[in-house]
C-alpha cells in the first residue's frame, strides 16, 4: 500500500473507532433503541467504503503485479482471492 | 433496555472497539490487503449481530407497549420505524 | 393481505420474472458479463422492495392483531419472526 | 463466457425463473407474509451465486486479458469496473 492510501484508511478508521466510542456512550445513556441502531448502520456503511477503498488499492497493485507475472499458481490465486471476498461481503 | 442487555451490548461495543484498533495496527504494520478486508468483514458481521440484539430487546419493549397501547398514532410510528430500519439494513 | 397489497406485489413479482428473462436473453447473447452482473443485481433491490412492502403488510396487519391479543405466546412468536426475517436479510 | 459456464449460469437462471413464479402462486394463493418473504430472500441469495459464478468466469478470462494486454486504459478500466461491482453488490 502506498504511504498516502495507507494514511487515508488509517485516518478512516480512528474515526470509525471514534463513532464506536460514541455509540457506547449511546447505549449508556441509554439512547433510543432506534437512533443506536442507526449509528450502528452508519459504521457498517464507513467501514464498507475502507473496505472499498483497500480493494482498489490492492487491485492496482498486487493484483496487477501477479497477473501481469509469470507465474500462473500466483494469478490464480490473486483472482480467487478476489472472488473469494466479493463472496464473503455479500454475506454481510 | 434492561439492565442485562445494556451490559451486553456494551460488552460487545467494547470488543469492535478493540477490533477497530487491531484493524488499525494491521494497516500500520502493512499486512496483507485482502486479510484486513476479513477483518473489517467481521467487524461488520459483529455490528449486526449487536444491531439484532439491540431490535430484539427494542421489539419485546418499546414496540410492544406502543402497540399494545391505546394511541393509534404512536403504534403506526414504531411499526413504521420498524420498516425503516428494515430498509436501511438492506442497503449495507 | 389486503387486495390493493397483494395485486401491487404480484404485479412487481411479474415484472421482476420478466427481468430474469431478459438477464437469460442476455446470457445467451453473450452480454459484457458486467452488464450482467448489474442487471442480476438491480433485481435483488427489486426483490428487496418487495419484501419491504410485504414486511410494512405484516407489521400493519398480524403483528398489530398478535401484539395487542390476549395470548402472550401468539405475541412473543410474532415478534420472533420479525426479528429472525431482520437477521436472515443481512445475510444476503 | 465458456459455452459450460454460460450454460450452468443458464440453468441457474431458469430456476430462479421457477423459484419466482411459485412466489407468485404463494401471494396468490395468500400464503403467510413470513414464508413468502423467505422465498424471496432465498431468490436472492440464489442471484448472489449466479453474480459470483460470473464474476468468478469474467476474472480469468477478461480481466485476466486486460490486465496481462499492452493497453494501460484498458487495464485501468477492468479493474474499475471490478471495484465498481464490489461497491454495488454492497449496497443491496
Amino acid at each position: 500500500m502506498d504511504e498516502a492510501t495507507r494514511k487515508q484508511i488509517l485516518r478512516r478508521l480512528q474515526i470509525i473507532e471514534g463513532h464506536i466510542r460514541g455509540v457506547q456512550r449511546m447505549v449508556e445513556d441509554n439512547t433510543y433503541c432506534i437512533d443506536t441502531m442507526k449509528q450502528i448502520n452508519a459504521i457498517q456503511a464507513a467501514l464498507s467504503k475502507a473496505n472499498q477503498l483497500i480493494l482498489e488499492n490492492h487491485l492496482s497493485t498486487c493484483v496487477t503485479s501477479a497477473v501481469r507475472g509469470d507465474d500462473p499458481a500466483e494469478r490464480e490465486r490473486v483472482l480467487r482471492e478476489i472472488a473469494g471476498i466479493f463472496e464473503m461481503s455479500s454475506k454481510v
